[in-house]
């Protein structure tokens, strides 16, 4: 008995058959005594079908307008689901963003939560009614819609979750869990009963895309525990908590690995100490994201930077970089694409040094090139050739023992 | 150089490209140097979408989930065709009906607008913005979100001319103006440059669908003009304001006619003075209209009551009335259904007694039965048998010249 906030996402209420699919989910939750309150997502493809009406009008929307255009297809589905309820017999309210308490920036398109007020929640929950909520939305303090970008439904239920001291949120997804790599690519991979939140962003931030890494960290901050599972099958899912509860015995929890990433290397800097900051805070104001970066002095005190990106910035990239040459004063820039990343996760490796190298070792048993690294106390990324991805991830999964159950402890 | 309120109705802006070519008629308005506010209703057949939706889940949807539902139908219109004035080069900025300050009761469905608070619009005005407004919308002052129900936008377009003292509200729609009848059943209906705004809400209420009544009631008590025009054609509308500039000379200026008629008479009820009100207050206590209503006391102290209503209501009329028969105290019910109200409009009728008589000579002339009168200053309406309502229409349309076009005063 307690409050549980349970996020549904746009496969789980694609049609009006599962939403009354999603109905009876939440109906089993209530009976359970719990006060349920729902997060949804639009439905299906209506994200899409507007977006496309949006870009028969302009190629590039207003993000203010978007916003308003976006923010209906949540709205659609909140009614949807509480008109259900109702009909099974179960009182049931919804909520748009702004009408739930979900204040954000002004920032359109991908807003930040800045504060919630939960008391038209508290108050319909205290009244017995299970409440609906849009996710994905809210409004600035000037009542402008806002939308919180990607994973943002994930994002509304943590923090509802959080303001409301929720017992527990559970993210239903189309996959039953988190697993110890993309079975997809791998035979072996295996549902992991519970990961630490650290771990989880790790896995997020690496591409894992079950979970957006902005509701891991308000979950984390906030100490919610997860449970990330399956809106079809009624099987247990994936707990998402804090380190104690773990399966400590495993080093290594995950591996997450992405295609499409390309490194730039730019050559001949002078070596001051303004040299990284310039070059990062440039990409960054024109919003271009930078993952590894590796700095390299040579014998003629000159510098080299290379980082990754997408590859899909390739190109903006070195023009914003050419755009400021006499400003960075570097000599050449070279790229090489086709590269993928390959990473290792879990919070056992703080007290295991050896972790990285054993992964080398495994890669290079298997003439795997490393072309760039990055490490951080619970994780070790590496760059490779992208037609090394599947093979890499496939040996790093046997070598560390990924596939077999252990025991929670 | 002024406020100007323009008014699309779903047809209007049915598709993306009926979209651009709104956003085409505001930017002429707008280029004319006046301030621009755009009221606009859901896109073409998006609402019937909603609804069915809504209908897959539940035969009898809560209101309060239906006016979600419904209300993201504008809410796409507004973002869209402000990224279309957005995309020709104008300043331009959606509001739904709360962001736009359109306060109403909380009564789900069909609420009326309680209050106006222009100040979000007005800034944006100053700022030199064309303003977009979702119609059929407001919410109320515990921030539910409401519906205004039938002629919503149309509302809303004269609440908002009203609440910002606009110079003009235009309302575009799918025909060109007001017709002294229905221009599908009589050759000759003309067009008419100018109306009374009772003369119009005679007609709105007798079933002339171009405009919503309780738009023409608002604009009255504001003294807002109304222009009624095509969104399509570019040609003048009819000028709908007070009687001053009328065409005076014209003692009836159209007439409205609808089918799907039924006369209900409740036979033997005690002559007493409580069972007008009995009778009609039970009725509206269920949600049913009566239009034409007719007392009558027999020579035995008994009095027999006669409505018309819609068809459509029969079953459900009777069903109530036999429920509360007991207090009641009738005898028995009878009913017609196959009938048709035909009436003739003008605020020349004031003061021309005679005309009344006419309509029911040319009536018998063409042995057309008069099963049911009522008339008010401006208005005769009779009740007739469905088969002739079009012989009706078109007689009265010539005998009362109403295909003459006459210059305007």
């Amino acid at each position: 008995m307690g409050i549980i906030v349970q996020k549904f996402g746009g496969t789980s209420v694609g049609s009006v058959e599962r939403i009354l699919n999603v109905a009876n989910r939440v109906i089993q939750e209530k009976e359970k005594g719990n006060d349920v309150v729902v997060v949804v997502s639009a439905m299906g493809k209506s994200t899409d079908q507007l977006v496309d009406l949006a870009n028969q009008i302009s190629a590039k929307p207003s993000k203010r307008e978007m916003d308003m255009l976006l923010t209906t297809g949540e709205q659609v589905t909140i009614s949807l689901l509480a008109m259900a309820l109702l009909e099974e017999g179960y009182e049931a309210i919804s909520f748009t963003g702004w009408q739930a308490g979900i204040e954000t920036e002004e920032r359109h398109g991908n807003a930040r939560i800045t504060n919630i007020n939960p008391d038209v929640i508290k108050k319909e929950l205290t009244a017995g009614k299970i409440v609906v909520v849009a996710g994905f939305q809210g409004a600035s303090n000037t009542l402008q819609i806002t939308t919180l970008g990607r994973g943002g439904s994930d994002t509304t239920a943590v923090a509802l979750a959080a303001a409301l001291k929720a017992d527990q949120c559970d993210i239903y997804t189309d996959v039953t869990g988190v697993y110890t790599t993309d079975p997809r690519y791998v035979k072996g991979a295996r549902k992991l009963d519970a990961i630490s939140y650290d771990e989880m962003l790790e896995l997020a931030n690496l591409g894992a895309g079950v979970l957006h890494p902005r509701a891991v960290e308000f979950a984390k901050n906030y100490n919610i525990p997860l449970e990330v599972r399956s809106s079809m099958e009624n099987e247990r899912g994936t707990i998402i908590e804090e380190e104690a509860k773990m399966e400590e015995n495993l080093i290594v929890r995950g591996i997450a690995f992405e295609d499409q990433v390309t490194r730039v290397s730019v050559l001949g800097l002078p070596n001051e100490l303004t040299t990284l900051s310039t070059i990062f805070s440039t990409l960054a104001k024109h919003g271009l994201n930078v993952d590894i970066i590796i700095q390299n002095t040579t014998s003629d005190n000159k510098t080299t930077i290379s980082f990754s990106i997408k590859t899909g910035d390739l190109e903006d990239t070195i023009s914003i970089l050419e755009q400021h040459k006499s400003e960075l004063k570097y000599e050449r820039i070279e790229s090489e694409s086709g590269l993928a990343k390959v990473s290792i996760v879990g919070s056992g490796m703080v007290s295991n040094p050896g972790v990285a190298a054993e992964m080398f070792a495994v890669l290079a048993e298997q003439e795997i090139e490393v072309k760039m690294v990055s490490t951080s106390e619970i994780k070790v990324s590496t760059v490779i050739s992208g037609e090394h991805m599947v093979t890499a991830v496939d040996i790093l999964h046997s070598a560390f023992d990924l596939s077999k159950v252990t025991a929670r402890v």
